[in-house]
C-alpha cells in the first residue's frame, strides 16, 4: 500500500494508484476485463500464493471494486465480477495497454481488442478504428495479437 | 520495480505498470504535467529523498519518458521535459484523475483541468464538454478544484 507514503498528497491520481498499484492487483483487473472470474483460474494464470490471492480479492471486493457472487450451492462456490465502479477503470486498463503496444512491447501487441460488430481495433479514444463507434467494457473482444507468445499470458490459459 | 514478478507476463499491461508502478514515478510525471520541470521543484512538491528522487529521475531519462535539459550554463542547471513517449502517457494520468475524481475523492476534485480555449472541462474520451474538441496535454491546464487543500498538493506549491 501507498497510502502512508503518500500523506501529503491530496490527489486523484495518487489516490486511483493507492489502489492500482499494489502488485498483482491490476493483472487481477486486466484478466476480469479478459473474462476470468473464478479464484483457481487467476491462481493458475498468475501464479502468485494463494495468500495473497485471497488478500488482492478482498481488498478490490472491499473497495467495491469487485463484487463476490455464489454461482454453485453444492458445494459453494464463489466468483467475482465487476461492479460500475470496477467496470469504470476500463479506459485506465485499456490506455496502459495501448501506451504499452506502442512504447513497452517492441510493436508487436500479444493482444489485440476488437469491436465485436465489426470487428475494428480499439483506437484513439478508445473509438473503433473501423466504425467509428464509441467502445467500452462490453464491446469488445481479446485474441491474440502479432507478439503472442504460446506459453504466455495473458491470452495462453484464457 | 515489478519486472521479476511478473516474468511469466508477455502483457503490454504489466510492461507499463513495470515502468509507472515503482513509487513516486506517477507523481512525478503528473507535476510535469503541471508544468513542474526542476530537481528542487520536485523534491519539495513530493517530500522524497533526494537519492531516490535522482534514481526517479535517471530511470525516466533512462526509458525516453524524460529528457535532462540544460537551461542555464553558469552554475550549470537541468530541467527535465516529456518526450514524445512521456507525452503518451497523458491518456493514463487523466483517466486516473477522472477515476478518481469520481471513486476515490469524494466527489471533490483537488484539481480541474481545462480547455485553455473555452474553459470547458476534459470529459469522457478526453473531449472538451464544452465545445467538443479532442483534448491533448497542451490543450489544458490546472486549476483549484472544489476540493482543493490550500496546504496540499497538488497545486500548493505549483
Amino acid at each position: 500500500m501507498l497510502r502512508r507514503t503518500y500523506d501529503l498528497q491530496h490527489c486523484s491520481v495518487a489516490a486511483t494508484l493507492e489502489l492500482l498499484g499494489e502488485r498483482w492487483t491490476i493483472l487481477i483487473l486486466r484478466d476480469v476485463f479478459l473474462g476470468i472470474h473464478r479464484f483457481d483460474d487467476f491462481q493458475r494464470r498468475l501464479g502468485i500464493a494463494r495468500n495473497v490471492l485471497t488478500d488482492r480479492l478482498g481488498f478490490l471486493v472491499a473497495e467495491d471494486i469487485l463484487e463476490r457472487r455464489r454461482y454453485q450451492e453444492r458445494p459453494e462456490r464463489f466468483e467475482y465480477r465487476l461492479t460500475q465502479k470496477g467496470l469504470d477503470l476500463w479506459p485506465i486498463v485499456v490506455e496502459m495497454l495501448r501506451w504499452g503496444d506502442k512504447h513497452a512491447i517492441d510493436g508487436k501487441p500479444p493482444l489485440v481488442l476488437r469491436h465485436r460488430d465489426c470487428g475494428g481495433k480499439v483506437g484513439d479514444r478508445r473509438v473503433c478504428t473501423r466504425c467509428g463507434a464509441e467502445l467500452g467494457p462490453a464491446d469488445v473482444h481479446a485474441e491474440a495479437g502479432p507478439g503472442a507468445r504460446p506459453d504466455r499470458l495473458p491470452l495462453a490459459a484464457a
